[in-house]
């Protein structure tokens, strides 16, 4: 039989088992910290009906949707879009969850969704069609007051702290803001003001002479006065809580969008401080708009301080209304994503993401098969004290089992000799110090258990 | 704008959150006890080449099978079948995974993997189409000890005795000892031996006397003899591990499969035992097969006692070849799968499932607009501790945010009014039980602690 080449499509992150592993505590690291915040977990299907996931979007996510047809809907012909696809974020599953359960749910509705969604990408390097998102999203029914908006970025900062990939800052914003300040320079078309604020989020990649030459040129048509202003406003940035209120306050009297935005900022920023959030770990940033059209209010982005060039790394904002295509609730919300394929993989590359440690904590080695059973006694032991072993059932000689520990990243590994087992004691080398010690069979557990606390307690 | 009926497709399964975090739970203790047997994770993409996926199945599984066409690819006549489609098991991922990653693998190579998996199947209740499969699997390269047949079974009773959902039973049988007792019988061609399997297998669903007639009808003309010794076979269940050994041995001499089958079967009741499962926990049961045709040696059904009706519950066995369609590499192994989609559906059926639980330990009230910096400060040393909590941003009367925490099974409300800020107090209600206390501020976070890890110890 011809052999199939075993192989995955390119844009998908599939990997070993000890990067898998390096992957799976990002994702608990995550999830422990949204479920300390209150938020609950939602799972919503890969795959929706097609007229419900896009109602709303454009062009260009319609063009990355992946249709999904089971076989007997194949080959039917004329049927135009078909009534599958799989979904392409999380925000458009929310909305439609929230709007069918509206009724069994409490607001404000507080959840967490962590699911992979799908693209249909050109291959390229850095460009995923499968992959994580890690959202939170507050719901309000009618109303959610501002003061949630200060509760995300706490989140952001206990869970960036928790995965310790470096230090970091919450850069926030706030669209009434920008258009209010835009409105007071003459630019009062909302069309306009969306444009010009999708410039000027451009400004940290494209630098200040594109965003000016652009705002200047044909397309804007704005004069040399107003296009200054506008680059002055977005190059604001804060240095500490004060420095932001002052920032903020010398941007002198604008129209009420602009006061509004601007009060709602103050509010988030001195909220922020009473959640705990140091001075440090977050900043102003009036060039931060995020692309969608979506979000009418804070907006947040966040940056590793040490790897810009990775960019944002946790986004989002405030929304005046989630399902409105659905339901007619009015629902505003605040929430980030983390998309954690992306993020990983640039860590990876980076070499800020350690692979080395397994799952397995023991490996119990196998001297002599007739004392198999003894082997099967102490590995349970070690697994009814939460200790992951694994029991070398097929044997061979010692240094392959030590090797194969070597290789597959386990910590410990246990001899059980005949020489040991006379004298009730266990022999374990310790491959992360390069280390032997000899413990008695009743003091087994307890030893590795405070060793296993104390490398857990490191990190 | 006229709105879009908000919907998913039939056979998903959507949960309310506290449902999800029942859910979550279960997949939580599987996860944990996978691990903690030494198996490590694995996750392959939801979206597989259709070449890839459809090299070995038949026209069942065919004709379930979802494809996946990306916008560009729809409309494009002649195409016949399409490039990708969704995993409909987490088997032949596997064999594409291992063949493809042979040369950096250890083995015996251990994974676990739990995602879901899509089927095209029928709308119908108790059918899903996308569904959780829990497996793990041990992979040989070569050779795979019979050992590691027994090991499955520890598995599986460490994790059913986790997760709590009453007595239940492992059952085992060997095929091989079945194919070789037909064999004795006269029944000596392959593909007659899978057939009569096949019949048999049906034996706790459609009873001893449709397998009877349909052995004895046209399509088998077996002896009345002849099944009667098959159905008297098929009916063997043992008690205690040596009633198995027992009726084992009471099967009489036979040809070289069954002989072979027997000597395994020993070999791993024996190890189960040695394994720490107790005899109350596992019996042979020589009427198991499975379905497919995969296996070749040792096949598991794990059933629940008080509810035979749910089925086995998981399932699995030892096959000869994981990956002969895309590797010259033999590579033996075993493996069980737990569909938790399905049994979670199950269980919540038969009123099995506990939903009150939140996520969310503490909910801190607010009282007076002016205190959020204190309540912040409380909810900050909370999570500090691990306690999962949630703060009332928005206020609204005492007896809503009351009544909000109860709906969402959150079981402890802090409360910290003015009377308590100035005695350094803080009030707490335990809305499960129905009582309140009087704690003070610095001894919160130990009250709490001790309280929720007593309620963790009891499940």
């Amino acid at each position: 039989m011809a052999l199939t080449p075993a192989r995955t499509m390119p844009g998908v992150l599939e990997l070993l088992p000890l990067d898998q592993i390096a992957f799976q505590r990002m994702l608990d690291v995550i999830r422990r910290n949204y479920e300390r915040f209150g938020f609950l977990p939602v799972e919503t299907p890969v795959i929706e009906y097609s007229d419900v996931l896009l109602t709303k979007s454009g062009g260009e996510t319609e063009r990355q949707v992946y249709f999904v047809q089971s076989t007997g809907a194949l080959g039917k012909a004329d049927e135009g879009t078909p009534e599958l696809a799989l979904r392409f974020d999380l925000t458009v599953p929310l909305a439609r969850y929230v709007a069918e359960h509206e009724r069994d749910l409490s607001f404000p509705f507080r959840r967490y969704q962590m699911q992979k969604v799908y693209r249909g990408e050109r291959a390229q390097r850095g460009r995923f069609r499968e992959f994580y998102q890690c959202d939170i999203d507050v719901i309000g029914k009618d109303t959610l007051s501002v003061r949630y908006d200060a509760e995300i970025p706490a989140v952001i900062y206990s869970v960036f702290r928790e995965l310790a990939i470096g230090p970091f800052t919450i850069q926030l914003n706030n669209r009434k803001l920008m258009r209010g300040y835009f409105e007071s320079l003459g630019i009062v078309d909302g069309e306009q003001q969306m444009l010009v604020l999708r410039e000027v989020d451009k400004l940290d990649k494209r630098g200040a002479d594109y965003v000016r030459d652009t705002l200047t040129g044909e397309a804007f048509g704005l004069s040399a006065e107003v296009a200054a202003k506008i680059l002055a406003f977005v190059q604001v940035r804060s240095t500490t809580l004060q420095d932001a209120l002052d920032k903020l306050d010398a941007l002198g009297a604008g129209p009420e969008a602009m006061e509004q935005g601007r009060s709602e900022l103050k509010e988030v920023l001195g909220l922020i401080h009473a959640f705990g959030v140091p001075q440090t770990h977050y900043a102003l940033n009036l060039s931060i708009a995020r692309g969608l059209d979506y979000y009418t209010g804070t907006v947040y982005e966040t940056t590793l301080n040490d790897h810009p060039q990775i960019g944002s790394i946790c986004s989002g904002g405030r929304y005046e209304n989630l399902a409105g295509q659905y339901t007619k609730s009015h629902l505003p919300g605040v929430g980030i994503s983390i998309g954690l394929t992306r993020l990983y993989w640039q860590l990876r590359d980076a070499g800020l993401i350690d692979t080395a440690k397994s799952t397995v904590d023991v490996l119990v080695t196998q001297m002599d098969e007739a004392q198999l059973p003894a082997y099967l006694a102490l590995a349970g032991e070690l697994r009814g004290a939460g200790i992951a072993t694994e029991v070398v059932l097929e044997g061979g000689k010692l240094g392959r089992q030590f090797k194969y520990a070597d290789r597959a990243g386990i910590r410990f590994v246990a001899v059980l000799g005949e020489d040991e087992l006379a004298r009730g004691v266990v022999t374990v080398k310790d491959l992360r110090r390069e280390d032997q010690f000899e413990v008695a069979r009743g003091e087994l557990v307890k030893t590795l258990r405070v060793e296993l606390e104390q490398a857990a307690a490191m990190g």
